[in-house]
């Protein structure tokens, strides 16, 4: 079957889904827009830009309309088709860290305004529904088997009055491994967009771009100089410098990957060939942390339940 | 009048303090050790090493035998002359950074294993009690007038069976700003020791060697390209590139400072012309801190109370 896209809402990420789906053998069939003109678009198939909905009752409320109507829904989770990610991803499948204690994804820029109807809240705007989602979606797809013990979030407004654009969320998963998650929009020196520490090595990637490595040490360093010495830092030890090569350097695994797998694989859904790679519960459960993670800074408590699980 | 001072535990820091205080006219009168001889020191003023106790408890003990002996108390928090700290203090106190939202203070090791009384809990080891202690001390001291509303922690044992060797500790304060402490024994690509994000800029500070600056924007990033636009990170606006020049960096601000003046203060609080520099209330108050980290780490829940104040 030749699946053919409707795009409803031809702005920024519309135009894109236009440009796009076609690479991947999906026919644009019709665009409307509320600037041209509006039309029912019932009986189609849907895919949803993200965020899906403004939380989970909404979201809900779409799947149901879906299934009455006996249409395929998705949602627009292209980040997990991210290289970055993926790289991460495959050194926690390979255990190629040890035991993970921490992994932290952290989004940092100096754009600091935001622009359109991202700085209105009733329109879904600031970072949380903007890349929050991503963020929060990339860690619960990394670690699919994970359950979430407990969210807490420090959410802030730095430069907007109504929306966040700031946000740091602490996800304290069951495999001991907390994920923390972080995004500025006026971080003007910007920290690596991952670092995955575990007991056998350091992962770190700069940035999209995915320059990095992974950081291992030798048996050498086990021994410390028993006397405190002088250092810069006054007098320690735990934390003197290590002597050169000390930590050696391994480059990031490699991995494959291309934005176009979701149109094929809603193309492979709707003719019957495969399961849709981003389903409803998923997103449903992004929008569940996202709901606690506001809870939590609102209240300064830890969130616990397991309706994330 | 002469100052003289007893070391009790001529060990590491007992050495430090034996080889140091002299050059700030302080007179070593006697030392001695359980290892060569023990013996009441009932009678003398006393600086306690950091930390000075295993708990608030100990310290109110500790703090009233000096009290009924009528001899002054304090603790070796020698952490306060750090001069990477002092630069964040500085641009805090002046404003340089306009609203601070977050403030990092990170110590990375590759130096893994601990050693010694270090990996003993019943001998106060670990590393909240070896670095916390100060990482805390200092945030505190830096922004004395800050109440705290909540802390919460990740405290982990990552290459140790007893003792923590990982922390993350979030304090948000009432003057807006959340300070985030953290501390590994083995994250072996080194973050930050500080970073510092305000409305007006960001703050850096590489390591114990003071290298960093603080990083602006001009008006020019206020206004972004009304275009999605396709980067390494694909489709995006607020995380596009910033031209050249687009951040500029300015110098971190000069401060002077020297650990000897904390022998200086004890010797003129000992004559009558000056107040303690570290006075026991504060020194309680971030033991108190440590006490609720590990509550917070052992529950999941955020700690409120206003002990901590």
């Amino acid at each position: 079957m030749q699946v053919k896209l409707g795009i409803i809402g031809y702005g920024g990420m519309g135009k894109w889904h236009g440009e796009n789906a076609p690479r991947a053998d999906v026919e644009i069939a019709a665009v409307c827009d509320i600037l041209e003109e509006r039309r029912k678009e019932a009986g189609k198939h849907v895919i949803a830009e993200k965020p899906a909905a403004m939380n989970v009752q909404e979201l809900d409320e779409m799947e149901a309309a879906c299934k009455k109507a006996g249409v395929f829904f998705t949602v627009h989770q292209n980040r997990r088709w991210d290289k970055d990610m993926l790289i991460v991803k495959e050194a926690y499948d390979k255990g190629m860290l040890g035991d993970i204690f921490t992994i932290e994804s952290k989004l940092h820029s100096g754009n600091g305004y935001m622009h359109e109807w991202h700085i209105y809240q009733k329109y879904g705007g600031g970072m949380i529904y903007d890349w929050g989602v991503h963020l929060i979606d990339q860690i619960l797809y990394m670690m699919p088997e994970a359950k979430i013990k407990s969210i807490y979030a420090d959410i802030k407004n730095v430069l907007h009055e109504e929306v966040d654009d700031y946000f740091k969320i602490l996800l304290k998963l069951d495999n001991g491994i907390t994920a923390h998650i972080e995004l500025s929009t006026y971080i003007l020196s910007y920290q690596p967009r991952w670092l995955a520490a575990g007991s056998k090595g350091t992962l770190l990637i700069h940035s999209f771009g995915c320059d990095g490595a992974i950081y291992r040490t030798g048996k050498m360093l086990e021994k410390l100089p028993p006397q405190i010495t002088e250092t810069e830092a006054g007098p320690t030890r735990q934390f003197a410098p290590i002597p050169p090569g000390g930590i050696v350097e391994e480059p990031l695994p490699e991995v494959e990957t291309d934005w176009l797998e979701f149109y094929r694989n809603v193309t492979d859904v709707l003719n019957g060939r495969e399961e849709s790679k981003i389903k409803i519960p998923e997103v449903r459960r992004v929008l569940a942390v996202m709901e606690a993670a506001w809870k939590s800074s609102r209240t300064g408590e830890a969130v616990f339940s397991s309706k994330y699980n």
